[in-house]
């Protein structure tokens, strides 16, 4: 008799299911559901105007995701509830908001339905970035270490410069919660009653490790007084490894998604984490996982623990129980070749591409993949949102050199690709060159499957096979595998990871190999690359930033 | 009774007439003819296929224009040739072709007529790339100063090394032709009869000068033992002053024009060159005339003469008698707005801009023209089609920094049109650190009577009162000038150049001026500009040269 999960993906501007047949790994169903309020930049929904670089998002998109995913699913796909053995859940992270001793989102309440702070901070809210820099400089000035997990830079998209900024400037709002949690474990709470923190983006995203914990009392005491007991008093649900069991279904849960009570979910998990247990079949250390959105991850499973500059989080038990998971990402992918297509290419082009039914990545794709590597004379630095990593710098931007006046569309398309390409094969030499392993890649994400050019340059560019992902939804078929892990062997799922995705995970026979005599060209012209990148990123040419502080000058001036 | 002459100006696709009124400089009429066979740069009219790097023309086509173009100019305004004093001759440059001893092109022989060599080599023609290089270090070995007049190098736009390879790779024409010549110089010989050489082309593009007359016969050996007296084998026809008379239209003249026999001819000159009597009307030492054109050109008129590097050509009498004239240049301008248009401009914004009735140039400048300096947060360097001065370098390209995934069509249209600004400034600040002093600058072309955005940004970021010129033919009009100094005061004209300009060179009142708030901050982007200029084009990372040998190679490896 069949046994199925159910992998749920809550992404930016929507949420996901799958139901997975558990022992073939077949997706049977999915279900979408778009965030109604999606992404709060200008106002709250009362009309409380928001602060630039705010991103708030409303839990209820989340519960009304929820009520509507898994009803869908089960009814799309005829399973009854009875055969549907466990729920994995990824988030993205840090996404936080603060909740009363009930769980219940203080921005629910009308005390605090008008107050910002009080909402879930995205993972893109940038507005505690001024504490973010302090908790950098204070701890290098107390000689804390933990900061080299995450490249030595406290990012503004964690949690606790945005706690601290409550505590700071809302100082009643801070005061009035009960904990301050990340949406993922705030779900699982909702469906099964349990409130845990996953490993994952305790790790990632809140300066914990499996070592050592949080930072100490005497680290947070010396951001501000009022934080030396942050952690017993916000964030005191116990940290559990991803992987595991958080609790089950209860009657809440069960009104809420028409599971039966009693079925088993996991703990939650960061959703770009989750792709690497729905991609990688063969478990094993040194495997790379590529995750190919608007923006990249590289996800690295490794057994060594190193300082690795530049990576922005390494994290023991992070994205696969036993494993150290190193998080490294480049700030635009997807949405540097869509910007192309939108802002860049001719009406020429777009009425060709109609007249031949395709959109315009395919038109251009089709041209870009006749030109040979070096072909376009053009060479192109990919910072068009700044750089995560290596060099972690939201002030560097965008550089494309060699243009002449019969450059065409289809030379700067391809050259984007290519730079995007050399940005990875920066962070896969900067792990090796920190004595962390790269042997396998892998890529997930739609970019992979339906871009076959695309995919070469990036193997041919690092070097390397690339091995691709087969499901639309990898995330969430990861989120699906933990769900058959909470439900254990007694109950039709697994016991073990390993034996988990050996069936579950979606990895396609499809493997792109390195062409040599196009690796002897990239080679030299990553050497370029190299050369650009360290000049304008390393201080030998700060020109960037200084156009920026222009640019801020000029708008300052005319309002 | 009102006296008028004809001015011609012979471009790159189309020979054009423009009938002025000498008393009053009213324009009464034009009359424009393209060229059948346009630039040759695939085949010979018989199918004979070509090199890459040439760039050929039918000097048929040359007398086609002259036998439609003064005909329907009579015709158009019912202006009699009695009335009609004096014709003027501007032509592009170096546009060279080999002639029998009666004038006849060598090209229209039965014996020739499939030889590339015996037709037109226009001035965009770079065949002979090899023997200008080694012409340059010929010279540089022998202590020859007079490359000093044209930046230090001997460039494939210039008459010798495209005679020279002739006389080694094609003996035969070498032997037979009686002269090579300007195809200025032979429009003004089928005019009159007279053999003439202008003192403007052969200046600027056959290294003669006032003072030293052309390079030794030494010189000329150490060439090529072939060529010791290729001056008076090949150029033996006498150099005259541009602003006099070559002679007068004789009976062959009046058949092919419909003037009258005797109407007086003046020497021609350079096309770029002649724009300066068609604009300046207070002609003065220190006075710089800007041509926007598909590329663009500055020429200085001063009284001081010195080694100004990077200077394309600098040549006494060269467009003004009486004056030293300086030739800089920047290898696209109006070419490089156009290949933004034409690849870079997405449908969404050629949809609005139909809509409004406007151009894509009009409507991306309405959008460019509201923001403020600096506001676009990007810089380029204007190299698309490499960098004619300060650097004589045609292996540099085109290059942009800043972009982020807001920047819009409009921030890097503005940035294109800065970048151009910033060459001129570069060409500016050259001079005046070579200690030649530019007062004032004047503009001519369509592109700045069409654009007061783009005009005020050249005067924000030079720093200088731009004045505009005001016809829409001014090289055509500078040669009507001209022809109204062939005629003398005599018959109607003029004796002196200072008398013509005044009444005749066409200024508007619009006169451009610096907006201080702007120069400041554009004297902190063109720093910046500077700093990557050098950076780039002085050695300081070859990679666009690299990257020309990595696609030549790319290109070699495909075939």
């Amino acid at each position: 008799m069949a046994r199925y999960t159910i992998g749920m993906d809550f992404g930016t501007l929507s949420g996901r299911a799958i139901l997975v047949d558990v022992k073939t790994g077949e997706e049977k169903g999915a279900s979408v559901y778009e965030y109604p309020h999606a992404v709060m930049e200008n106002a709250l929904p009362g009309g409380k105007k928001l602060p630039v670089d705010y991103a708030l998002q409303d839990p209820q998109d989340y519960l009304d995701a929820l009520t509507h995913i898994v009803p869908d699913l089960l009814a799309q796909t005829g399973v009854s509830p009875d055969d549907v053995i466990g729920v994995g859940i990824d988030f993205t992270a840090c996404t936080v908001l603060p909740v009363d001793a009930q769980g219940t989102p203080l921005c629910f309440s009308d005390e605090y339905k008008d107050d910002p702070l009080a909402w879930v901070q995205l993972w893109k809210h940038h507005g505690a970035q001024d504490y973010a820099n302090r908790l950098t400089r204070i701890a290098e000035e107390q000689g804390e270490t933990f900061l080299g997990r995450y490249g030595g830079k406290a990012s503004s998209e964690s949690l606790f410069p945005r706690l601290w900024k409550i505590a700071v400037e809302d100082p009643k709002l801070y005061d009035a919660m009960d904990e301050y949690v990340e949406a993922g474990d705030w779900l699982v709470r909702i469906l099964t009653g349990s409130d845990t923190r996953n490993s994952c983006a305790a790790g990632y995203k809140a300066l914990w490790s499996k070592q050592d914990g949080y930072p100490s009392k005497a680290f947070f005491k010396a951001l501000d007084p009022k934080l030396e007991n942050v952690i017993a008093d916000k964030l005191k649900a116990p940290v559990q490894s991803i992987g595991t069991r958080a609790g089950a279904i209860d009657g809440k849960g069960a009104r809420l998604t028409g599971l039966n009570v009693g079925t088993a979910v996991s703990t939650a998990i960061v959703d770009a984490h989750s792709g690497v247990p729905g991609t990688l079949q063969e478990v094993a250390e040194n495997q790379m996982l590529f995750i190919m959105g608007t923006s990249g991850c590289q996800m690295l499973l490794s057994k060594s623990e190193k300082v690795v500059p530049g990576v922005f989080g390494m994290v023991e038990d992070g994205m696969m129980p036993g494993f150290i998971g190193y998080e490294a990402g480049q700030s635009c992918l997807g949405d540097h070749y869509d910007w192309f297509v939108k802002n860049c290419v001719p009406e020429e082009y777009a009425i060709a591409a109609k007249q031949r039914g395709m959109n315009l990545h395919q038109y251009l794709t089709e041209k870009a993949a006749r030109l040979a590597p070096g072909e376009t004379g053009l060479l192109a630095l990919d910072w068009w949102n700044g750089n995560r990593s290596i060099l972690i710098d939201n002030d560097l931007t965008g550089l494309i050199l060699g243009m002449r006046l019969t450059t065409k569309p289809e030379d700067i398309y391809r050259t984007l690709i290519e730079a995007t390409a050399f940005g990875t094969r920066v962070i896969i030499d900067n792990f090796e060159a920190a004595g962390v392993q790269v042997d396998k890649i892998f890529a997930t994400g739609g970019i992979c499957q339906k871009n076959p050019m695309l995919m070469q340059i990036f193997s041919d560019i690092t070097g390397r096979p690339i091995g691709i992902g087969g499901s639309e939804y990898g995330p969430a078929l990861g989120a699906a595998v933990f769900g058959a892990l909470a439900a254990g062997s007694e109950r039709g799922g697994y016991d073990s990871v390993f034996d988990a995705t050996k069936v579950m995970a979606n990895l396609t026979d499809t493997v792109y190999t390195p062409i040599p005599k196009n690796v002897a060209v990239y080679d030299k012209l990553f050497s370029e690359f190299m050369k650009l990148h360290d000049y304008f990123g390393r201080g030998g040419n700060d020109v960037m930033k200084r156009l920026k502080k222009i640019q801020e000058d000029a708008i300052a001036s005319k309002a």
